[in-house]
């Protein structure tokens, strides 16, 4: 008999939940507003026993605890959503459905998504929006020894018109997500990125930002591919903007082939590259048991 | 019967052979000089033709080709090392020995030497000497998709008393190895690091760098333990201003248990882990095999 995977992406706004057949074609999805704890869970469990699935994977908004031997395995952590620390996300739904469940973070799932989109194990995914979120996988395997990835918040150099921007991570000032996050622009302009002019050099410093991080983890990760998504990224000169500085500040080091084909964006719009990722995920669980 | 394995060091000065037995103990080594390609390459064979062994592992001065599906591979490539460029050091003693060869980067030898001293499957290497090197270990696997690592070349943020110093990397210019690389230290001061006084701001600014590439690192690849080895720790203060510098930076982003056991200097003195690494690594091929 045909399996069906469930995929939940967990997030600040919504939760969407979905059912994916054999193929990764999705079945069924609805999108549940995030409201209280108690009832985003609740409204997911009734989705899912209306709409059964022999597996499911969870990709979470974070911070998370992916750690399967810690007691706070499942939960979201000290999260500046109201309501929603430690609070565990895993157990009520896997007690409900009785089913085996994959909790990760929602990076992970893109990225794992993306992975079987472009029929390639090594991996990169950066996601630029509020914050910078980040995955990346080797030979189909997360990176991360102990703990998730927080590539957001590496240390680069400042560009040369920006030197007096500190930046507005609450934790490190001028990191990656101070100077790139979609926020630090509305701090420089006092405009939000949509409505900043597509010929604001604001554009060029974040680009000169992504491009650096880009460039650090190809020198730590050497992936095959690296996609940038999120919000920023729906500003379409960015890419182009991007791969540029890249090109630039790479200067040949290490052999990159085609810059084009390294560096993109997420091959399925809205995030949907995260439900198959979730699916893909989920179908795992039962390879392994 | 007890097998042996050997282990060669190929450095820009010497190259270090030695043979070990099951319990990683050193029976015989001897160090050759780095002279011609042909001279080096013959000595190192007529010593382990002296010296059987059943297995080897080599790490190698680079940049080398790591990959087997490679007609390059086992070669050193662009090297400024004259006439050590593109000339194979796996083949010929390969076939003059007709035994398993393990082939890497010298900096992999050490990690791996590492990883089996610490009991510790997750560990980043950084070597900061001349150049800056560095490698990661993954559950046991060293980390790098489509090549070996080159850490050493990430960006990071400038010193505030070290902005109009431009770095003397000949390609990045201010990347880590432009800014902490042993002859950044004499690009500044016009003095050799073992000349420069301790209470000199030079040694805070390079372990602010140093500090940087570990807090990069340990958010890309949230590793359990950190070995800073090379040249520019044998200044024995060093640690403690990296940890210093580190722990500032990190500001608790993520947990790190204690910063003493999480950022260490090699276990061995003179680069011994690099022996013991390649031994396992010997040891490996033989169990794969």
């Amino acid at each position: 008999m045909m399996k069906r995977y469930g995929s939940v992406e967990a997030g600040g706004t919504k939760f969407i939940c979905a059912v994916g057949n054999e193929n990764n074609e999705i079945i069924i999805s609805e999108a549940i507003p995030t409201t209280t704890y108690e009832e985003t869970i609740k409204k997911v469990i009734v989705f899912f026993e209306k709409n059964r699935v022999d597996a499911l994977a969870i990709g979470s908004f974070g911070p998370v605890d992916l750690d399967i031997s810690s007691e706070q395995y499942g939960c979201i952590l000290n999260t500046p959503k109201q309501g929603w620390t430690n609070v565990n996300i895993v157990l009520p739904i896997q007690k409900a459905l009785n089913i085996p469940i994959f909790f990760t973070t929602d990076v992970n799932s893109s990225a794992y998504g993306e992975m079987h989109l472009n029929g390639c194990n090594n991996l990169v995914y950066y996601t630029i929006g509020t914050g910078i979120g980040g995955s990346a996988i080797q030979n189909g395997v997360f990176i991360g020894g102990i703990g998730h990835p927080e590539m957001g918040h590496q240390l680069i150099k400042k560009h040369p018109l920006d030197v007096n921007f500190n930046g507005v991570c609450p934790l490190h000032g001028d990191c990656l997500e101070g100077l790139a996050s979609g926020p630090s622009i509305e701090a420089r302009t006092g405009k939000k990125g949509q409505e900043l002019e597509i010929n604001s050099t604001v554009w060029d410093i974040q680009a000169y930002y992504i491009a650096q991080a880009i460039l650090n983890t190809t020198l730590v990760i050497r992936p095959e591919l690296v996609i940038v998504g999120g919000g920023v990224m729906s500003q379409h000169h960015m890419l182009d903007r991007i791969k540029m500085h890249f090109k630039k500040l790479l200067n040949n080091y290490v052999t990159i082939e085609d810059i084009d084909k390294y560096i993109k964006t997420p091959s399925v719009e809205n995030n949907g590259s995260a439900t198959i990722g979730n699916f893909l995920l989920a179908k795992n669980l039962l390879i392994k048991n």
